[in-house]
């Protein structure tokens, strides 16, 4: 089979005013960053037709070395819908530059179920992800122009919270000094870089409503304390309009089309491990005004990505999937079952019944926010009939429907019978009402706790000196003990513990620190040594990545 | 009058696809960025039409903080010119984001002199410094990849260069120190970011002549020494095709309209005091393939801008003035004649002469390379009769052509006097040949002494322990031996000292470091206490941005 790139290159785009005419969306109104990508005005989203639409979350198994493809089952799915005379549209996040050039590789699907130009989806596409970079540096820069201009003097800082971002894999800006070389270059201070995806203000632009919300919420960014106690915020800087306008565009939900050329959303950012890992309101609600089926991935394994969806994402934009898929694999199952990676393209029976207890304490859990639920399961050609037949009848056994998506290898027509069973589902047993883990008057210990224990399975949970400090802060302020919780924590594991597999049992989940993210309205709370900043592998996947004859290869 | 953006913002802008057909620029292979905004496929140059074409450069007396207008001139110039019914292109320089948000403001030119849309040129625009920051930055990460990956094995460096940079005015990330919290977070080692437009990607990018010279440029980036002491670039790294392929996009030229619907390229970085601070070579033979006369700008006054434009651009380009305009304003010559900032709008016949002598000083330097050369004056109101014909007269006395510039507040109108002298000029007694002021045989410290006493009047250069050392490394290598040098200085004065206006006298310029630019193929010379990060000012003009009913307010 060709690669994805081969396979990229060889659909004939269609300009994307014809795309946009497709879902009846006025091409007029667009904004064109070349031939094959528009930013879509926010006026264009059309609120009673939001209400009507059906939304599905596409999540997964917790994800192995192996890869599950949910990206390819949520753009497989909506061909798939679209073959079958639906109006389907993706609403899906955008890639970061860092596991680009790193290990993981770009994030736009693969096979016959991409969306294109998956080149530039890959690489800088529209500039949100510079955008929010810029902002985020920016407000960096003018912090500690104040710190630099207040210092020893009563407006003087007593704590200072704010860092920097880059989009790029480089663990030694994990944790930094600046301010060296004299009084000239500022003060010296600690400071770090965390991945552009895990910005506040990638997050802000994900859940902001409109311009108002988000320049609300940029005021709202706390940057320090001051030296009586109170909060030192982007409003006190008294620069939330430059960065707002620095994010005006950035706003904009970005729309493309897929392999089938169809119309695809792709805004907002990745990485439910270290941040709400959704892509925007903004995208999902444009998706849905112009969708009767619109459908949304959540990253990672869906202890991280769809626990997030619901408790933040759904809990703020008044969201109510009608249907959440689980993505597994056979290959995906036999490691969580205890099969080495190495062995997995072999048949395991054993392994695989294992394996499917990751599977299992995933339905529950989703079970729990009231969704209906189906299997999504993509098949390799190295698994066998007897793996299948086992996986059926664990289905069967958790009353729970089940299709193989194909659309890696056939497109559209590969995910027909996927399709069908949405639909139906959809109709005959629509999800309820959401039901989230925890209320909004639970205090942040409690709720890092209900979903610890609920989702994660832990037996509790151990705060750090840092994270109890914090606490206390949080406490005493009656808004920030409203928000939600968005714990980053790794996607390999149930646990805290990259290698504890399957179903990880008898753990506690230690908070080693909270982050206050004031104008995202969320404290993210940090389990174990997950570190919001990536490292690069020995062999980073920019040594593959090359021009060639003016084609760009090595991108996945 | 109204301001910069309010007079942008009553302009009625045209499509660009009509833009480009009025240069006669085919409309069909332009990669649109919104309405207004395309970029320029290479392969749209014209190599018989740039022979033809009338290449001219605007320049300025030695700036003072009351800013002197070049860009407005440059463009007030293309105005007048296709007034007079000639083909006139300007090609300018980019902004960068952090004078913007800092002190200095944008780059788009003012009053009815703009380019336009000014918010998105003055902003992110198509992205182009974000990629150059990107892929700065990329290099950084796999570089410290590499060093994390051979630490204390046979192939760890014996020496790093390689640096960072953000487009963002930062004092406090000149000098970091990264790596810190132990070994899974990288090894401890001193670094610092400059601001982009100082990135050797940004002069690469402005230097190359196409997608192959770029690619070569990249891969011989020099990032260290290896432990024999030969060089370590980014092709040992194997990552140059990533690198290219990051900035494919960003190579291609960018064509928007000025105030009068008039095609403009902007494409490639600022700031002449620490970088060569040219607009590319690509966009320059664009205009001129398209553009009867091109007018193009070199950062701050002549000394830095034009002797850089002549000495390193032309040089490699093969291109060849055919006219130089300086660009003076009484007041900032009052500054020059010893005249405070606070009186510089009174009446002062005596700073006027004694400030003519900086205008002189610039005359004779741009006489050496054999340029004809123009006055163009940007007169203000408060200018008084007295003066003028002081400035008549001195021109008189140099026998030198003289046009006031009333573009700023009239357009194109304003300019036909300047438009009428520059065509005469050019036909009349079009520039000779250009004579450089150093051979490419010459020695990099000779090189340094002879723009240091020809253009600077400097009696002396010494040079510090760091730079000697590097002058030893680049003596060793052939190739480098050959570059030509980019002293980076203060804007302010001729000499290192930036309070030493008019025309600095006995003083001595201190190179304190030489930093190899192998790709860009010049080497960097840092005189004096220059820093390659600005920091930013008590009250930054970011406190003064603002979107108001979906307006950006503040950018000037």
């Amino acid at each position: 089979m060709k690669s994805d790139i081969e396979i990229a290159r060889s659909i004939a785009l269609k300009n994307i005013q014809e795309i946009a005419e497709s879902i009846n969306l006025p091409s007029d109104p667009l904004i064109p960053y070349g031939k094959h990508i528009a930013k879509v005005p926010l006026d264009q989203q059309l609120k009673e037709q939001i209400e009507k639409s059906n939304l599905i979350l596409v999540t997964s198994i917790t994800p192995t070395k192996a890869g599950i493809g949910k990206t390819t089952v949520s753009i497989g799915l909506a061909l798939g819908l679209n073959k079958i005379g639906k109006k389907a549209v993706v609403a899906l996040r955008e890639p970061s530059l860092g596991p680009c050039f790193g290990m993981k590789g770009g994030a736009a699907g693969g096979g016959y179920a991409q969306v294109l130009p998956m080149e530039n989806i890959n690489l800088h596409f529209t500039g949100d992800f510079h955008a929010i970079t810029s902002a985020h540096n920016t407000i960096s820069a003018l912090l500690d122009n104040y710190i630099y201009r207040t210092s020893g003097s009563e407006n003087a800082l007593k704590e200072v919270l704010w860092k920097r971002v880059l989009d790029v894999n480089d663990r030694s800006l994990r944790y930094i000094v600046t301010g060296l070389h004299g009084s000239a270059n500022g003060i010296p201070q600690e400071s770090g870089f965390d991945i552009t995806p895990a910005s506040e203000i990638m997050a802000i632009l994900c859940l902001s409503e409109n311009m108002d919300d988000l320049r609300r919420r940029i005021e709202k960014i706390l940057l320090g304390y001051k030296k009586d106690g109170s909060l030192f915020t982007v409003k006190d800087l008294g620069v939330a309009g430059a960065i707002t306008v620095l994010l005006k565009d950035a706003l904009q939900p970005n729309l493309v089309q897929t392999t089938e050329n169809t119309a695809a959303f792709i805004h907002g950012g990745p990485f439910a491990n270290i941040a709400h890992g959704c892509n925007s309101v903004i995208a999902t609600k444009m998706a849905m005004s112009y969708g009767d089926y619109v459908i949304t991935e959540a990253g990672f394994g869906a202890d991280l990505g769809a626990e997030k969806f619901f408790d933040i994402k759904c809990r703020k934009a008044g969201l109510n999937p009608k249907l959440t898929i689980i993505v597994a694999t056979a290959q995906g199952l036999k490691m969580h079952g205890g099969v080495p990676v190495e062995d997995i393209k072999k048949e395991n029976a054993e392994g695989i019944v294992k394996g499917l207890e990751n599977l299992q304490k995933h339905i529950q859990n989703l079970r729990s926010f009231g969704q209906n639920i189906v299997i999504a399961f993509n098949r390799y050609s190295s698994d066998t009939d007897l793996e299948m037949t086992l996986i059926e009848k664990f289905c069967k056994d958790e009353n729970i429907d089940f299709a193989i998506n194909n659309a890696f290898s056939e497109g559209g027509e590969g995910a027909v019978e996927l399709a069908n069973l949405v639909v139906n589902s959809i109709e005959q047993n629509p999800s309820k009402k959401l039901e989230l883990v925890y209320e909004n008057e639970d205090a942040i210990d409690t709720k890092i706790e209900k979903v610890a224990r609920k989702i994660y399975g832990a037996n509790s949970v151990i705060f750090g000196n840092s994270a109890l400090k914090k606490l206390k802060q949080i406490e005493k302020n009656a808004e920030m003990s409203q928000f939600p919780v968005c714990i980053a924590k790794t996607q390999y594991s149930f646990s805290a513990d990259a290698t504890a597999y399957g179903v990880a049992q008898n753990f506690d989940i230690h908070i080693n620190d909270l982050v206050i993210n004031n104008g995202a309205e969320f404290i993210v709370a940090i389990a174990g040594d997950i570190m919001r900043m990536p490292g690069l592998p020995k062999v980073p996947q920019a040594n593959h990545i090359d021009l060639v004859n003016g084609f760009v290869e090595g991108l996945s």
